[in-house]
């Protein structure tokens, strides 16, 4: 009789899109046209209140959308760095999260397994219209099954409520899902949550030392093939 | 008839710790000591570390304590910023948490109030005993009512479980009690909850844009006698 224990192929791929499909960090090229002097640091100090506005949200149960958020962190940035934007500007920056590019290994790689029968999904912090448009402007759109926002539990990952909508959704356990991520706290959340978890560290950074290291980590998307063969 | 709503003055005030009465900046001599490359950027982002990992255990309903926290938050960084630490220094540089530096206005005004008979508490994310060790090594212990720490909740600030920590120990409701906090959502947490919030700014920072703005802003403890004149 043969092993019983076997690594099944997952039901669905779920993928976290900002960080993970989209490259955040091509927003400094929006704040670069917008006229901010030190473009790659105000995005970072963006993303970073914008992420801290989600987990204390959640925590102190006063959910706002991602896009209120967004806009919030981006009110607190200026103000941080001392940027004054003209109202024409301030609403582009925020708009370029409409238009995020995505990694270049995204579109064939959400192609091929789409190509290979392999069930595909988004998982979002964002807001369900805003991470289509995003999607679609990066041509990832018609690979996916579903896009998943965090809009539909009213609180942000890790929060386990939102790693149940794609066990929902696809009517399985976590545990036959593979999740990939590249934001740690998320991958982290995942696991947590049950996942097999695919950290997609595209840049060589430290992992997370809070517990529930990823089953696999992998450089970029193209890995994925050998973590599904 | 005289007005019937001012301003009364508070049951008790009730202070952060970390980052409001001890200095989290004054770790960078330990670090120093400990061979770090840049100290003051190792501990921006050890805290910002812990606090993500407090958050997100929150969260994940994971409870770790502070310390705990921390010690993972320290081995993280390490690793980012490549910093090879021997095990005696490691230790040093977690244990530097016990005796933080205060600010200086803080035995001077928490004395003070103390003497003219005002009720005050700590409310913080530390483990009791070493927050209490912290404050004794900062002169600070003998002038407070009470030290409350999230461990009796199993969450971390700003969960509204932590606010009613306070609540319950001085009998009032949180608008009673005045809320002294530098930490942006601490602030915003604590007026959240319904407390009236003194925003400690000691160094000109950018308020927060989440919703829940403090009561008033300060500049530090000196001022305090003037919100509760």
């Amino acid at each position: 009789m043969e092993a019983a224990y076997v690594v099944s192929r997952p039901s669905a791929v779920v993928f976290d899109l900002y960080g993970t499909l989209l490259r955040i960090d091509s927003l400094a090229d929006a704040a670069r046209a917008a006229g901010v002097s030190d473009p790659p640091r105000f995005i970072d100090a963006w993303r970073q209140k914008q992420i801290e506005y989600a987990w204390c949200s959640t925590l102190m149960d006063e959910y706002h959308d991602f896009d209120v958020l967004t806009a919030k962190a981006l009110d607190f940035v200026c103000a941080t760095s001392d940027e004054r934007l003209d109202p024409v500007d301030r609403r582009a920056l925020a708009d370029a999260w409409l238009h995020v590019a995505p990694y270049d290994d995204v579109v064939p790689e959400l192609q091929s397994l789409h190509e290979h029968g392999v069930p595909l999904a988004v998982l979002t912090n964002g807001v369900k219209s805003s991470a289509e448009t995003a999607l679609a402007a990066a041509g990832a759109l018609p690979f996916l099954d579903a896009v998943l926002s965090v809009d539909d539990v009213r609180a942000y990952k890790p929060d386990p409520r939102v790693y149940r909508l794609p066990t929902q959704h696809f009517g399985c356990d976590a545990a036959s899902l593979l999740f990939v991520s590249s934001n740690g706290w998320d991958a982290t959340g995942a696991a947590s949550a049950g996942y097999r978890v695919a950290w997609c560290n595209r840049t060589g950074r430290a992992a997370e030392t809070l517990g529930h290291p990823p089953a696999t980590t992998i450089a970029g998307l193209a890995e994925l093939a050998l973590v599904l063969a």
